[in-house]
């Protein structure tokens, strides 16, 4: 459960700030400074909202109030005479109500008393008649949407408007002068605002990035620039008109992704250039080491492009398209459990996605983005144990697949219609999109499943039997439909109620791991399909991630490590500083840049291009809650063929820590319990419990919250 | 038909732009100090819009760009470097697209060439895939909306987030030494900002409103106040606590209603107070004069109470609430054709009653305002001729009918459920709210009504079926629910398929004049109800606008011009220098001056006060559209009873002007032509075409556009 603790904090209508800071976030993508935003709909914050508490006061007190907007004060009803910083309530039981009204940015408030203080166990609603309290239950059958307010760390002097990331100077590794002018080399990936030092002169300066060199240095096609026009008093950016007196030290006003900064100059010169790096302020609470110095590179750069991509929200990629996009967000989420466990980004980001009513196209457009959306508050759960955060969406859930219904054939099954983007994966070849796919069948019925579990959780009786026999029916249809004894395999799709003859890894891979399978298809697939090299590749590690955890749910951990360290490792010897949207180690030299048809399309660090941190986490340390927020956990450690292995797994409040080599493991949790699992040849022996044998040699130990034990087996 | 010109304006997603200009004006409302916005939701502005528009060139042309918020434009698809101001479009053909985003005021833009110019012919969508084009045909099946951009008549420099009603200073008529302060009063009725001049001195200062010298003298219950701090430097308004350096003249920061200004000063002195008197800019096109001289000034009053409530939207009084009601609204809109025939008002209320999907609650909440919100927009198609609104607006009208229709029983009725206000009038005796309302059911036919009708205007063919049936079953139900023969009128509702006891005017007189009754019904009800004293009397002239409206089409027009002399007469002779929110003759005094429960709580300018200017135009003068935007009219004038009267009746681009004494009747069409009728009892004359009996001394006459004609009866 997360905890509401007693400490004041903003509040506002849950969702409101995160589609507001996320509208910012999208909005910073520019192309050959062009502004670029999203192409669905964006949506904003109620304007008006009010807030309410009852306090229950054994002597008077008086309070602060913060507030973004023009707010009244109501006690017990009463409206009170202006804006009061401070207010004093009287000694007794007393309702609170404050409404504040923000076009620009969200109504919030941060209020704060000897006993009082603003946090989500305050009641918020968009318009009077319908009230929402704590309990997740609203006091009026017509509302639209019942939850408390929503909140996040924020102090007093941190207004929520204000938010901004971490900064930090940094300089170049080194500059070299090229043809025409200068080429500075950060030494990696990196993500900020390039700073002029000591820019002189009238005239012209430009500033090309570049992931690589070839795309910094190509001014006609690179993705992102800036063009600046120096005056006697001025600097001015063409791109969005704005000027600002000559500084020593101008910082450029978007931040953008890069290695490489070639700088050109007309008529001006400049001392030199740097940047100021941005970042979110997460903690690394996993770690992860082997034996294996080139998978321990792996992991580190997965981290590091997990960082990169870790930012007000979870993005897709630094350089291009810094949205938020949910197939990629859903990944980044389970990377994240095993890494930073940022709880307050996995919300941001799903009320960020969500949007508002009305729904009227699919998340990001795509079919199978809304599925991963349904998908990940589950496993958010499943992680951190959030009930309230559930609780809180769930109305957005139930909108969104009234939405979904609206869109089911006469099978109930999804094919894509006028607006629907169906997307799956790029892909080196032919991808059907018409008719019934099975991957969209598939998801779809996760999707049913999912929503029954949080229907169940936001106690939506009703709601519960629904979508279990929804979920139930489509089931039951989609072996049916897709299953083809001559393939062995799940088919691709179809069309008018005939399977087509093509078979993609897609299906076939999800329906492994959401155990759609039964044992005997499951084992069919892996070498009809999985293990088929005639079966069309995957090309992006997107859909690698699930291929892989297909295979390490049969088991393949020692096949899927060989995997890892051909791909990543084959990134890695290609320079890789972080990890790509795409790769085809078929392809040479500057092929590896470009996508869409643009020489440097690509975008060189992409967050769905780090799932060997949750491969690594999940699969080979073993480590995953079995009951929400890890109240109990399952640890089934595996090298996969290496000499030993170790890491350290974050849970809400604490940590497990694995260590494994040939002859020994060992296993610590600071909060929750749980069975570990492991296989032995001869006679295993634990430092603490004992052990229970499951006949094949394998064997299971049940571990105590901080008990560390170790196991030689 | 409104028409296109090829003038540049600002343009915005329709609707956008008056919602969030409704919300500014909404949220104006104070209460003795406090914010006090609407108890509603209150919506807001799709953030980030794309408009386009496609071009096709002789010439190369320049254009000019101005936009309030962030954009990008695109060329044939292709993204452009910057935010040009001025832009070179290539001779030929081209589609020209530009993306705006802006989180605190509507995103809009203004573009003009030498033949390129933003107008309403521009499409505009919030998501790429739903494009919208002028035909008012959506592109993409799935879209929620069709429309083609709003705009309303603004210049290149008036920015529409910078819109402002006009001021003029003015000075108070009068200033008298009062106990413990001044009493400033400005000879009648007034709506702006107090201005102090000559603040000198350290104290405190108060200002409190009153639209009586009674409500303005009473600083613990007036409604309205301002306090200021002054200090050595500045002065402090206490309300939203700022600070402002002294000035000579110090114009106070929110607009307020008063006739009294009562000042009372503590440390400080000051030379005097004035205002600055904020008006909209509308053009009387109405008039009215007649031999009875009392007449003459209720229309006058009217007038001034309609001009004081006629603002950026039309609000229901000046002091208090200050918003946009429904029901209020839609009686502003009939009196404004009578009067000043500003359309744009009525365009950007409704648009602002209507808000944004989801429809969550009624308008206002309030179940009869939702009706009359449909049948206001009927209206405005009659009057204006405005097809291209209605098309517009159609696709808003649907989602507010799908909520109706959602709340209705399984007789196809509307009952009050938990939520929604159930208001039909203010009454001085008890109104019963409980089940189904023949005043609910009745207004609900006629929104049904009105949904095919607009169906059909919108080319929406499977809804005009749709809602022609709906509306003839509910019509068929309406009498052997409500009328009761024993007591020869509809009841007042029914409660579990039983009539109430209760009959009251309001459904009887509605159904008068929607034509729901046989003639016979009629009959019966003028005397068992509307000229009946025993029945529950209508103390506001928000309902007698309907109850006198009700007589009018039964021909009474000499018995309601009694009506209206004693009661809006009366208002005068209590020394009303604008019409009332509630006038009961049999109140004394201050009882005037009370409502709520507050002893100042009535508004004494309430546009719904002023409902003579419609039955005088429409009933009197006797003018009314028959095709849309008086393309044909009907001109039935009468005296009721008077010497002589006279007026102007403004069209769409024209006006009407009508005299009548005992012996003649002329009139003079600018625009439009139709039937004069008229009764005689000798041998009529014209002097321009052939007049026609209709038998028992009942006559007609054709005027011609452009043809004054004058008949001797």
């Amino acid at each position: 459960m997360a905890k509401i603790s007693n400490q004041a904090t903003w509040i506002w209508y849950p969702g409101d700030y995160e589609i507001w800071l996320g509208n910012r976030m999208n909005n910073r993508r520019t192309e050959r400074g062009a502004f670029f935003p999203p192409f669905w709909k964006s949506d904003s914050h109620f304007v008006t909202v009010e807030f309410s508490t009852v306090v229950d006061l054994a002597a008077a007190e008086e309070i602060e109030i913060e507030s973004e907007g023009i707010f009244n004060l109501k006690l017990d009803g009463k409206l009170q005479f202006g804006m009061p910083k401070r207010f004093l309530l009287p000694a007794g039981r007393h309702n609170l109500n404050i409404k504040v009204w923000n076009q620009a940015t969200p109504p919030a408030i941060y209020v704060e008393g000897a006993t009082i203080a603003s946090n989500s166990r305050w009641r918020v609603t968009f318009e009077d008649k319908e009230w929402i309290d704590e309990s997740g239950k609203a006091s009026d059958t017509s509302a639209t949407i019942y939850a408390s307010a929503g909140s996040w760390n924020f102090t007093k002097e941190q207004r929520p408007s204000a938010y901004a990331l971490c900064r930090e100077p940094l300089e170049a590794a080194s500059v070299a002068e090229v043809e025409g002018g200068l080429l500075y080399d950060f030494g990696r990936e990196t993500f900020g605002y390039a700073v002029l030092e000591g820019v002189a002169g009238v005239g012209e300066l430009a500033i090309y990035y570049g992931e690589s060199p070839e795309e910094a240095q190509d001014t006609e096609y690179c993705e992102t620039l800036d063009r600046l026009a120096v005056t006697e008093e001025a600097i001015v950016d063409l791109a969005v008109n704005a000027s600002t007196p000559k500084t020593e030290r101008y910082v450029l006003g978007n931040s953008k992704a890069f290695r490489y900064l070639y700088v050109t100059t007309e008529g001006v010169t400049l001392r030199g250039v740097s940047m100021e790096y941005e970042y979110a302020p997460v903690d690394y609470r996993g770690s992860f080491r082997s034996s294996d110095e080139e998978l321990n590179r792996i992991w580190e750069i997965g981290a590091y492009t997990m960082h990169l991509t870790t930012r007000e929200f979870f993005i897709d990629g630094i350089k291009r398209d810094r949205w938020v996009w949910s197939g990629d967000a859903v990944q980044s989420y389970l990377m994240n459990y095993y890494l930073f466990f940022d709880s307050e980004c996995v919300k941001r980001t799903t009320w960020l996605l969500r949007g508002k009513d009305p729904v009227t196209a699919h998340t990001n457009t795509i079919m199978d983005y809304t599925f991963y959306w349904f998908i990940g508050i589950y496993d958010y759960y499943m992680y951190t144990g959030d009930l309230a955060f559930v609780k809180q969406i769930y109305p957005r859930m139930q909108t969104m697949m009234e939405y979904v219904l609206g869109r089911t054939n006469r099978n109930g099954m999804v094919e894509g219609m006028t607006g629907d983007w169906v997307f799956v994966d790029w892909a080196d070849g032919f991808l059907d999109k018409k008719g019934e796919l099975a991957i969209e069948q598939v998801l779809l019925c996760k999707s049913l499943e999912t929503m029954a579990l949080c229907a169940s959780l936001a106690e939506v009786e009703e709601d519960v039997a629904t979508y279990e026999q929804l979920a139930a029916e489509l089931r039951a249809k989609l072996m049916p439909a897709f299953w083809s004894e001559a393939k062995q395999a799940m088919v691709h799709n179809r069309i008018d109620g005939v399977q087509s003859e093509s078979v993609t890894r897609y299906a076939n891979m999800f329906a492994t791991f959401f155990g759609y399978l039964t044992p005997a298809q499951q084992e069919q697939i892996k070498h009809s399909v999985l293990l088929n090299d005639e079966v069309l590749k995957i090309t992006t590690p997107y859909m690698r991630f699930y291929e892989l955890e297909a295979l390490c749910v049969m088991g393949e951990q020692e096949a899927v490590m060989g995997e890892m360290k051909a791909y990543w490792g084959g990134m890695l010897r290609e320079g890789a500083t972080s990890f790509w949207e795409k790769y085809n180690p078929s392809e040479q030299g500057v092929e590896h840049l470009a996508m869409y048809g643009r020489p440097y399309g690509k975008s060189l660090c992409h967050a769905w291009g780090a799932s060997p941190i949750y491969l690594l986490g999940k699969y080979y340390l073993g480590v995953r809650p079995v009951k929400p927020g890890y109240a109990e956990f399952e640890i089934r450690p595996t090298t996969g063929g290496l000499e030993w292995m170790e890491g350290v797994i974050p849970t809400p409040n604490g940590a497990i820590t694995v260590k494994i080599d040939q002859k020994t493991i060992h296993v610590e949790a600071t909060e929750g319990e749980g069975w570990l699992y492991f296989r032995s040849e001869g006679a295993p022996k634990a430092s603490e419990g004992e052990i229970e044998s499951l006949g094949e040699g394998e064997y299971r130990l049940w571990v105590a919250t901080a008990q560390p034990v170790t196991v030689n087996f």
